[in-house]
């Protein structure tokens, strides 16, 4: 159960079987940081390239494929003073026919300012935006992490499948513990994109893109059988992530998972999965911009006190 | 400003230009009951066929197409003790290959005892399960209501559009107050399919079903302006509804309807519109069980506290 | 086996239970006209509303939910010398971030001069198209055709379902016989919106709309067991539609019914129609324009000459 | 313009930055095998993994990023005298509620005598099948193939993408010239998964899976402007290519690139290309089976004639 402090030299835009950067036992803890979806660290500097660039690969000694590795998402605070998004809605939630008349000619990027003690946004460019000097509350999320795919596979970490990835669900904030599925030996942790807040579907291209201080515990679990996509639990639900397009086929992936895990997990059988989802399922919406949309699928851990 | 108690006689499982069974005037409040899914009374008692029958429709005197009508949901009660459920998961949101393994063979409908006062729902039948003795909170909500569509079509109960419809969004609560297209002279407002209680997504094909009863109160707003889908506001939040498939097509007829209305509505420019929504948007999932399904997208009103 | 020479006073632009306008018995013949997309018929007088107006319905003595109306397409021939177009494509069958930059200023319906001797179409308007000059083979269909849905449903011709409707279908030419399910006594046939030519899926949202003298065949079959969608035959193929959205729920529809009709139809076992689909299927894209798309699965009937 | 005969010694099931196996010329020709889905190769000989395993990759010296690069299937020829198929049809192209009833308990692959001579393939596997002893003629086409992904990217050799891969278009045949645009120095050329005969959509999963010999053309073009999509060119058609789900995607992307094409290529304004397209494009059904489907929109040559 040790404790890292890592500082990370290189970064990665795809998930993949690469080198590792660290490698660490089951129940250890790790201190990182991470550079924002361009590549900007702490100071604003670009220290590597543009495109959701990821720490890591952290390999987990004794992972093997059929395992699975939960990581504890125990800090995410944002680590300067500001941040940047989109500015215009994605063409791909909006009707064909939509065409958006902006009265300004405003390009780039826009700006905010973050401040973590307030735990407040606020925008600052375009200044002279409407916008501006309304305080939206800090929601710290890591929009893409996960585990390097099976294959020998290395994918964009502008997407997401099996592995995790790009999936930018508001609900990976500090406090939640995800579980993905094992396929290479060491399983290979990659973590980065942190955003100080961001919208359901992500439907700008970005959240409020930023520069991130990292904790976080990893746990191997052996032999509990294998899982499909990756899930999560927070203290008030469990989590099963789909990842595909469009989002009806990761409801069918996530709300799969999910009755697996009522199964295996508490010992329902499939007729009293089939009839708690009914009627209380829950789903959020994660990524709705990248070539694979998130849909995510919840049953409150109330409901299943008395199972397992 | 008149108040209405009306009996239903007739029931319809088409929204369409029906007769209409009262003529209202803007401003009327109107008290009346919903028999349930399969057309059951307060009593039990199948009153009509089966489909979600619908209560009405109710005309308002004076109402254009072009006009918007709103309509405030002031009382959704149920006004028996008991309710059913479908059993199975829907087969189009569970993976393609994906069989469930019943270890029982229960067939026909699950069956809830409902206690209004107590504001719960326990499961009853089937009397083995697991569930039964789990006490799940009452959440009454309307599944199916609109009004009369365009170009004389009579759209089935089963689905929903622009009209309104069979939307099962847990969001159509009392208290919420619901703006529908007028298409028609008298708008004809048609009201049933009573939900107890509701996962999201109605992904068993039904919630707890149940007859209701209902009191509304009906606004028509003239010349404010075509709206193009179902909006609706609560206390915290406005919304605005699409209903399509898949999903994706859902997320573009509501964002693009929420970002027209923001426009018109709260006077913001498209700019700001797309800013606002990219980091504070929130989608919640209707229907996915029907040929059309539902996505729903909120702002919160504390947001647009400084607008209009 | 009378032969009818009907002359329409009435259309419809939704397919329902209207009344009859023509009452005839399985076997009879009917020739009749129908009007363009727009009401304009074959002087170019438009003669009722726009939006596909069909002519019918036809009552077919005898015909009860449960049966099947086949349609012989006996002749569709374009009676006027010019039809028109739309001149861009559809938003929805483009990436949601393309933009046309046109040239031209041009608004309004692109006009094609039809020959129907010679079997030629060329545009006319607008009169500087580098594509005036190029013939272009006619091949005469029919876009939106059926039988009265079920449930007292009235459904729009912009649309499709089981019932047939705008499916825009290259392959409903003449020479083809059609399937329908009976869903109300005397099935109500309905026909209309011809076009002297089509790309594949109707992209521009028309083809090259037409006035057509039309001459039809019904038959019922009384007892052959219940179809789901329309089917199709023509000298080569046998053919099962599916309508709805997306593109993939259209196939699994028409796949879905091709099976049963080899299994019930051809006496196949379903292992043996699934091997035989596997490497000899065929699919035809119709409609991608309106709400409902619409895919064809073919098998060639060659391959079915040892069954039945 | 050498001609290299090459012998395979490794394989591949992803495409990605691998080490070349021959640096060749633009206008080189190059004879070689490839092995079946299942790594068996003209022996029936296992020799690799399962999963597509890909000949190459071949590394075209002086391709850069931005270029094209165009390569001619001058042969593509079963080298064995069996192949075999899946024997059921995928979920994912049927009702979600459909289960298939099937009367044998076969498991397995199905099996196919392959006679290159008579050009006929004929089911010997199930043996008391009825399909036993229609010939189909043969039809080969290569399923999965193309160039090194951008941003070190592996793809897998299930899937596809703006890249080419896993296809699976029965119109990828001898004769026919595809163009791929560049991501990596050298370009890096993949081919593999030959079928001697496939249905629409490989719903089986499978063609008839069989190894080739393979004889190939490489073009590399510097400068004509870079393309998005794969293209194809037979003697009576141009052709692009959409990869993506749902099949609506792949609409969109491969109608957007044909736009483009006719705009670039054949020197038309956009409202022509729109013009042209409308009454006469063509699309075709690829592969329905993998995580990315494909989708080819067509334009016939003789259309273009009087263009560049």
């Amino acid at each position: 159960m040790a404790y890292h402090r890592f500082e990370p030299q290189v970064y990665h835009t795809t998930i993949g079987t690469h080198e590792p950067v660290l490698e660490i036992e089951s129940g250890d803890r790790v201190s990182t940081t991470t550079v924002d979806a361009r590549g900007q660290d702490s100071n604003g500097d670009q220290v590597t390239e543009r495109g959701n660039p990821q720490t890591g690969p952290f390999a987990i000694n004794g992972a093997e494929p059929g395992d699975t590795l939960a990581v504890v998402l125990e800090e995410l605070r944002p680590n300067r003073s500001w941040g940047w998004t989109g500015t215009s809605l994605a063409a791909n939630v909006l009707d064909p026919e939509y065409e958006a008349s902006f009265e300004d000619d405003f390009e780039g990027s826009a700006k905010w300012m973050v401040d973590a003690e307030a735990g407040t946004a606020q925008l600052s460019k375009p200044e002279a935006s409407p916008l501006c000097g309304i305080a939206l509350p800090l929601a710290p999320m890591v929009g893409c992490f996960g585990v390097a795919p099976p294959r020998g596979q290395a994918i964009s970490t502008s997407t997401s499948s099996t592995h995790g990835g790009n999936m930018d669900y508001r609900g990976f904030v500090a406090g939640v513990k995800v579980y993905f599925p094992v396929f290479v030996p060491g399983a290979l942790f990659f973590i980065g994109d942190g955003h100080a807040l961001q919208g359901d579907g992500e439907i700008v291209g970005t959240g409020i893109e930023i520069s991130f201080d990292v904790t976080f515990t990893v746990e191997l679990i052996k032999g509990a059988g294998e899982i499909g996509w990756p899930r999560a639990e927070s203290d008030e639900y469990i989590m099963a992530v789909g990842n595909a397009r469009p989002l009806d086929q990761c409801v069918q992936h996530a709300t799969t998972e999910m009755v697996k895990w009522l199964q295996s997990g508490y010992g329902l059988d499939a007729r009293t999965a089939h009839l708690l989802l009914g009627q209380s399922v829950e789903y959020d919406v994660g990524n709705m911009y990248d070539p694979a949309y998130t849909m995510v699928c919840k049953v409150r851990k109330s409901l299943l006190a008395r199972f397992k």
